[in-house]
């Protein structure tokens, strides 16, 4: 069925459906002029949005349309993760090219929706509009966290520790694959890097866990390469910092890609975008106490330097002796 | 300049001026992963969104970027107003075309940040990503509203009777001024029309009064159309209306453009969208206390029907007798 046969207001009635999850919160969600809502008594609000262009943040080549919803979703979420918040509610926008399938675009709410269900997330409003040739996809989403528990980015002290969830690299190895399926990696270890880097998950748990210990002095979400987020932190925070490389974690399906193209697995992890684990600093008699608190609940992570003062700039030490930490990320006009 | 020679960080540099002028509410503005916000008490949230896109919903063959920006703020603005609240907080996200000049750019700002410095509105944060060939901006905006003040559209009862605010169909009038210039309607009429169109004003001015009065039992803000917004608050409210033709308010411009192109100016004001006046519903007491309060304030306000029963459905009388009120309004799937 195509979208101009059903028109607007009926893919809204087709979409309107198990997107809120927490009653008693949204008065109001799709079906006026704004969504209206109950505050959550003193906790801060977070506000973040991102958008997504298609043929620039994701193709159809690789990915399906469940995966696109899921993942616009997973971008926002891990924003509120970064700012040791939790979601609550969100607002879509998607301008849709005319001749577009209502299926398709189902199937889109489907794996936003699902992702939503997950974290307890309303999605209480949006937007749909026409778009020429390509979808865009917009979402805002609100947050909220104790105020005396907001992660800045801007905390981090001279003596701090470095620390990283996950592995990294593994979304830039994973779209390198989507972009070359000839590579002769194994088969079960393709499927794990394609989907980290189109379906990736936000580290609201181990956000979670961080912000509760109280150890935690900056944090960033790893949306567009390492270098570029603790380059972020230390800016922001007015310190330097001194990374080791072999302490950066990288997966062995990453490392099997870098040794089958020859390229260095390091500089996806440092380069590449959208791993969206946690970078974050903590106190110096932190990363013991966070090591055992991970441990116990199955989750990876790793000590991978340390911040230092200002003037000593911005270090990686590469088993050849420390050298400045190129600036690079992933700047979106730079291309 | 291009925008690729400045980048994604140096524009945001350029853009962060002028952004916040509530400091108190706004814990962190643009600079981390999401806004943090003071939240104001016990009232309602309100959270909205909307999107437009190049050549979709505006051309800059017609329009400045500076309107555009402009726009984009006001169409968020009006619900915000037709929900009876206040704007408080928003954050923009642009997909840009890597051509684009940066002082194109800054002039959309300029106009955003114009309009919300006028209702105190903080930009709190955004997106800026590459687009493949059109500028889509999108507008998540935050506001909020005493409890027992939220206006929905679902409260219009039998008996009360419809009002509108200034005038409708200019803004439709304006967009095809825009696409047939050779028409020779007085040049300060045209002018007038145009503006309508292309930097339209939300009524958070008339909509502050009637929440104030606790008369009005339901809004909307005329986008679509007055024929798709009545039919909606009729719709959620479980009632039919009774329109009188002669009664909508029609501007001398859009009346004089009517007889130049021969085009029934109602039309406009049926089916135009973008009027982003108010519609509204109020109890029996309600047009006399309301007009002192607008002719008070130097406000435009009419009545132009009353709500009926449900089997009666939604009519309007053209002077020759009353018929069935089509449908219509603008379907942005329909085209």
């Amino acid at each position: 069925v195509k979208l101009k046969e059903v028109g607007e207001f009926g893919f809204i009635d087709l979409i309107n459906r198990g997107l809120i999850h927490d009653s008693a919160k949204v008065i109001k969600g799709i079906g006026d002029d704004a969504a209206v809502l109950a505050p959550s008594g003193t906790n801060r609000l977070l506000l973040t949005t991102d958008m997504m262009v298609e043929e620039v943040h994701f193709s159809f080549r690789y990915a399906t349309y469940r995966q696109v919803g899921h993942k616009a979703l997973a971008v926002n979420l891990s924003d509120i993760a970064a700012m040791g918040g939790r979601p609550t509610h969100g607002v879509v926008s998607l301008a849709i090219p005319s001749g577009t399938e209502v299926e398709n675009l189902q199937e889109l709410y489907r794996g936003m929706a699902g992702l939503a269900a997950r974290y307890g997330v309303n999605i209480v409003g949006g937007d749909t509009v026409k778009s020429a040739n390509q979808l865009v996809i917009n979402l805002a989403l609100l947050g909220e966290v104790e105020q005396e528990r907001v992660i800045f980015r801007s905390g981090a002290q001279v003596g701090d520790y470095i620390m990283v969830t996950g592995t990294l690299g593994d979304s830039a190895a994973g779209l390198h694959l989507c972009q070359h399926p000839e590579i002769p990696l194994r088969p079960e270890m393709a499927e794990v890097l394609r989907k980290r880097h189109l379906e990736p998950q936000a580290r609201l748990d181990a956000a979670g866990l961080l912000a509760e210990t109280g150890l935690v002095t900056a944090m960033n979400d790893i949306s567009d390469g390492l270098a570029g987020e603790i380059r972020e932190i230390c800016q922001a925070s007015g310190v330097g910092c001194s990374l080791e490389g072999k302490d950066i974690p990288l997966s062995e399906e990453t490392r099997a890609l870098g040794r089958i193209t020859g390229y260095d697995p390091l500089q996806w992890a440092l380069y590449g975008g959208e791993d969206f684990q946690l970078v974050f600093t903590v106190k110096p008699e932190g990363p013991e106490v966070i090591q055992k608190i991970f441990a116990t609940a199955g989750l990876g992570v790793a000590v991978i330097g340390r911040i230092t003062s200002l003037h000593e700039g911005i270090k990686l030490d590469t088993g050849e002796g420390s050298r400045a930490l190129e600036s690079g990320g992933y700047d979106h006009f730079s291309l």
